[in-house]
């Protein structure tokens, strides 16, 4: 058991949030951040109750928001945390649709996306915690939303259960065919967060001065060629001729000025009711890669969080 | 000889000006303005002199900026042209410096590029008459011009005569070495108006938050195929890593909101000969298609205009 330090806190670790730019950490390609070094903790989200308490802030039995890895305990510096308050949300909310994801939806919608009503926005991962949040805002916002998912339950979760105008399956055989026939006015803002063959399907349908909001690549994470045509001059073309706008971003790019209305607004959706989440929640640590796995093959169905340990 | 209505100009085309866009309009592939159908009148701008008036705000002899087309004589509605002022600037400047391609850098720079003091601006095609004002207005705005053009004496004249911090040819065999060489700050704007294997070499030297404008892509125009090597995913690996805006323009997006201002401040600079520009004249209507050809193969050197008759 590693032992908490000066203005530190010792944590038991209860939920462990697995996201997709964890793939990243997993390879030496260079990135934003660095690579995970072989025998290195996996770096990682989680929610945990305070063990021991070094920090006149924070005393045993506390919840908090802290950079815990991929362990059952972690000793975390307790300056810049986020302790959460149980009265309002579930303690695991802050890894999902009030948290990283949640943001990542929100400031990349808001700031890059610039959804005006009437306007179509399309979003894939429909059923995620990034894409379920980013068709809701759009609708919220006054557009019309068409979400993109892996079958057709996720698909009927979307526009049952989300309220997204509609929802393609991606694993369609004529999904491109599809996609056009449920925008029938075609795509304002396409908010990126898996590329490929989505993105083959998106590009023709996107309207003059259409944005688009990059903030993952799930489909090429993995990938280790990518066929053999050349599909980078016909996307240079449409930026040309469309005038679109592509700009990649991470959520935290945003943070210092739109979190506190992200943390207001959303909170306020989700106390209400208005905005829907979901949790795949798998009991755990020693299930986390093959979890992690799964879910760059979409075989989560919702925000994909590891119970590491009963509160 | 055609007849000008009422309001409507008879002009005598003096200059036609040829541009990388027009390789568009003899295609029939979708894009942002019709094609030109077999046997109709190529479009262009030209300047051309007032032979009959049917407007009050003109008379013969005046000197207009017009979309003539590729002829020796036409007649063009008058309302929404511009009378030139041949006592401060030669008539075809117009269609160069102080025309759309300038206007072209001005905007796009401006309004996308965004150059901070101290940061690298590069640019393709620098010697051509919209990078030779992209590199002049990133030093003229505190930036560091790095241009990139075909063959010694284009360089020469980037560096020499326009005052780039300095200039690499693009068809030297080790050109990606010697870009990075010439980038030891890596680029912040990325000014894309040629794509192909110029891009593929600035992709990897794009700062973080780097902004690419894109106002023409050049090198693919004339392509029938692009290589058995996907090189999409590389790119868009890149714009989410580095957090690149790419954005594609066209110059009248902006003209409501900056061309006075483009017009008095470039229009400042080149009275006072703090902007050069370079002009590639060419005798002639008949030799117009050979130019154009000429000119995709990055044969001109400087602004490609068309004398198609002496004033």
């Amino acid at each position: 058991m590693p032992e908490a330090g000066e203005r530190q806190l010792l944590l038991a670790v209860q939920y462990l949030s697995l996201d997709p730019y964890m793939r990243g950490r997993m390879s030496d390609a260079k990135s934003y951040a660095p690579s995970t070094p072989i025998g290195g903790v996996m770096p990682g989200e989680g929610v945990g109750v305070v063990l021991r308490a070094n920090h006149p802030g924070y005393r045993e039995g506390d919840t908090v928001l802290a950079p815990t890895g991929w362990r059952t305990h972690a000793v975390v510096d307790a300056d810049g945390l986020r302790k959460l308050d149980l009265s309002r949300f579930p303690a695991q909310t802050a890894l999902g649709v009030l948290g990283m994801p949640g943001f990542t939806a929100y400031s990349g919608l808001r700031v890059i996306g610039q959804p005006k009503p009437g306007e179509t926005v399309a979003v894939a991962a429909a059923s995620g915690p990034v894409g379920s949040l980013v068709g809701q805002l759009a609708k919220h916002w006054g557009a019309r939303a068409v979400g993109i998912a892996g079958g057709a339950e996720k698909c009927r979760y979307v526009t049952e259960e989300l309220g997204f105008d509609t929802a393609v399956d991606h694993r369609a055989a004529d999904f491109p065919a599809l996609l056009a026939g449920a925008c029938p006015d075609g795509i304002n803002v396409y908010f990126e967060n898996v590329g490929g063959p989505v993105w083959q399907a998106v590009l023709p349908l996107l309207n003059p001065f259409a944005r688009v909001p990059v903030c993952g690549l799930i489909a090429q994470y993995n990938a280790t060629e990518f066929g053999h045509e050349n599909l980078l001059p016909a996307t240079m073309r449409a930026v040309l001729t469309k005038r679109l706008t592509i700009r990649g971003f991470i959520n935290y790019d945003f943070a210092a000025e739109h979190h506190a209305d992200f943390l207001r607004e959303v909170g306020e959706g989700v106390a209400s009711g208005r905005f829907r989440y979901r949790e795949d929640i798998v009991d755990g640590l020693e299930n986390a890669p093959e979890a992690f796995i799964g879910m760059l093959d979409g075989r989560n169905f919702g925000k994909l969080l590891i119970r590491v340990q009963s509160a």
